[in-house]
């Protein structure tokens, strides 16, 4: 079989660009669950692997409108569960202020409630300030991998707990639960202590699928080991090469091959019918951009102070983040490579939150995708549409049918769970 | 206006009575999202007030198939959304193992996502095994009720946090939120210290609806403080009676009135098309019950370890229990008046979870219904099916119907919202 891309749709509230919003006929708020179900049915019509919601657990309005005001994301994957019927539902819920016994189970039962199409999204939250509403102190970056690596092991427990068939429902004999088929996990480690068993049965997943996004040293060994799909942040082909090759190459001491893990790098796509209307189309969303919080959403990705600095003069020598890593990697290696100013570093933040923008033509971003898809880079795209729906609908209708006409894409679901379409096997159980 | 009897149904799994699903064409799992689906749209079509889906945090083979294997409350209802339109949809989560921001937000998004037909059954989790499964320990029933107290202020407090009118969304000026209508929290208790905002608007229902069950002191100081809605465990009028009175004696001390607070004692129906008829579905219900696992369950419900006692023998004095506290002194007091054995206690257990059981005809059943109405002793009905969806289906088609043409029930939906439909005030907002 030939290899084919993948597809991602990235849900950031209004859109990925900071004042997508803004753009007439635009959507401008996702608390509204019809706008979502129209984008999540626009998703499946172009054949999309997975929706993926992003997530914070604080409000902050300088970040991004839809960091401020947005639905949960567990809820609103169930919610639109019923209205698609083969995508992929993915959500961010963090290992620093969860219980693995409640995401083991909510991801399960979406599993369920999706016939075998559950995503999660394990982050270990960047923001510090999310501390503040859970009561506690924010761990530092390494004691949250830390963490994580704990979480996901018993996540993946729970997830075993129950053999395929533990439940008999014999209405002869009255057996309902064959009992011999569902154990206790026992889990006693540095973090958690979790008995079990979890009180759902297996997954039609076997596990949920897990995404990751961490592109930090202890980020890329927690997604080698326990990852399905990894969402990078890259600026240009060499980075997204070399950290492809990065995670692939860990794979093996894992005891697992290059195809186990699906790498999406993020991109901000801006399709025009020619090049010409692309650009004239990212003009008028940066014309959008409001500089006067640059500031603050810098200070916010950066995890420092920024208002010291000026916008206008050269990159800063700053101190390393402990929030958003790669992100803040990413972005100023790349503005002091070219020798740009802190206002170039908030336009990319502000534009596509410090991923990639690729803005053309639908064959130029055709030719682009497939360029790094087939030179190492990518197995395909975690797409962050600026706005909703208009900047979508141009992927969809004008960009997949090229990929599909040159056979680098799907033409129909392979259904009828997740694992089908990334091509995973269903993992046994050790267990039973 | 006349006042109108108010409907929940309660969706424990496979049904209430523990061998419902061994009936002939019964349900026997709740891990089929369509089974709820159409379980949903059966209630609507009865115009009930709201599902209401009961939880546990752990597996418990012993208790009832449901409390083991079944979907999580919060993605299950947020997937009926969509499929509904009117009713409220209901979910309990724990204040024991849960915090307070995450379930703020998850019912805030709900209300969003259903367009105000949110509910929080929060309870205090009665069983001590849940513990286990969150690394801790399982605080006494007091320790319990001020966590819940807390708790309640905190999540109230978080969904205070926005004004209605904060999402500005201005296209021209770029202002999406005015930061002078989103406040934080800033709570520093006993057992909670959070500082918000939330980071979700605030819910069309203003509060979601919030129900409790506590029969307990301290549980019923608390619904008479924070509850909207009151589940109540009864097994004759003359104690249902006294739990209303008892519940709406409070409410002045709270600045509430009688109406603010809607009382629904449990009832699993057992109707037939005559009295002699439903009293053979009891029979047939009763036939499935298995009796060898009888002494496990009392134990799960009383907290102690039964297998000392005679099933058949008188009942014993037994330690108070600190789980389930009106559960059980309601079906022992009950068994002990009637001369009953542990058996009976069983039996109602197996039958009802110690719940009210109504047999007969469909007047038969809509008469007494009536007569607790017209009593004082209750403000409507927690229906609780023993198998679905039979056992529902014959409460929707022929006792509602009954009770419509007697002008106690509505013969249309009020909505848009549960308020509407319960008739209570969206509450203001004391911040703005």
């Amino acid at each position: 079989m030939t290899r084919k891309m993948h597809f991602g749709l990235f849900l950031l509230g209004t859109g990925s660009h900071i004042a997508g919003w803004r753009v007439p006929g635009a959507v401008n708020t996702f608390e509204d669950i019809e706008a979502v179900r129209r984008i999540a049915a626009t998703a499946e019509r172009g054949l999309f692997d997975l929706i993926f919601m992003g997530d914070n657990l604080n409000a902050d309005p300088a970040a991004h409108p839809s960091y401020t005001a947005r639905l949960e994301p567990l809820t609103l994957l169930s919610a639109i569960a019923g209205a698609t019927t083969h995508i992929g539902l993915g959500g961010t819920v963090s290992t620093t202020y969860s219980d693995p016994y409640t995401v083991a189970r909510a991801f399960a039962s979406l599993d369920h409630i999706s016939g075998g199409r559950a995503v999660w999204n394990a982050v270990t939250t960047a923001a510090p300030a999310a501390a503040a509403n859970f009561g506690t102190l924010h761990p530092d970056h390494s004691k949250r991998y830390e963490i994580a690596g704990e979480f996901l092991d018993v996540v993946k427990g729970l997830w075993d707990c129950w053999a395929d068939d533990a439940i008999v429902a014999n209405r002869e004999t009255g057996l309902y639960i064959d009992p011999a088929k569902v154990k206790a996990l026992d889990h006693e480690g540095e973090f958690f202590k979790v008995k079990g068993p979890l009180n759902i049965s297996r997954a039609p997943q076997g596990h949920p699928i897990i995404s990751q996004a961490g592109g930090s040293e202890p980020g890329q060994q927690l997604a080698a080991r326990t990852a399905d799909i990894v969402f990078a942040v890259v600026q240009d082909m060499a980075e997204a090469q070399a950290g492809y090759k990065s995670l692939k190459d860990r794979l093996p001491a894992f005891g697992r091959r290059p195809e186990d893990v699906t790498v999406l790098p993020g991109v901000m796509p801006v399709v025009g019918r020619t090049a010409q209307e692309a650009r004239e189309k990212l003009a008028e969303l940066m014309r959008f951009v409001d500089a006067k919080n640059a500031l603050g959403m810098l200070s916010e990705r950066f995890g420092t102070d920024m208002s010291a600095y000026d916008l206008d003069g050269p990159i800063p020598d700053l101190p390393e983040a402990d929030t958003y890593k790669s992100f803040t990697g990413v972005m100023l290696a790349k503005a002091k490579r070219e020798g740009g100013t802190l206002r170039d570093v908030y336009n990319m933040v502000a534009a596509a939150r410090g991923h990639w923008v690729l803005v053309g033509s639908a064959e130029e971003v055709a030719d682009t995708l497939q360029l790094w898809f087939e030179s190492g880079a990518a197995d395909g795209f975690n797409v962050m549409p600026p706005y909703f729906p208009g900047a979508f609908d141009d992927f969809v209708d004008l960009v997949i049918p090229i990929l599909q006409q040159r056979g680098l894409f799907r033409t129909e679901y392979e259904g009828p769970t997740l694992r089908h379409l990334l091509g995973l096997e269903r993992p046994a159980n050790p267990n039973f």
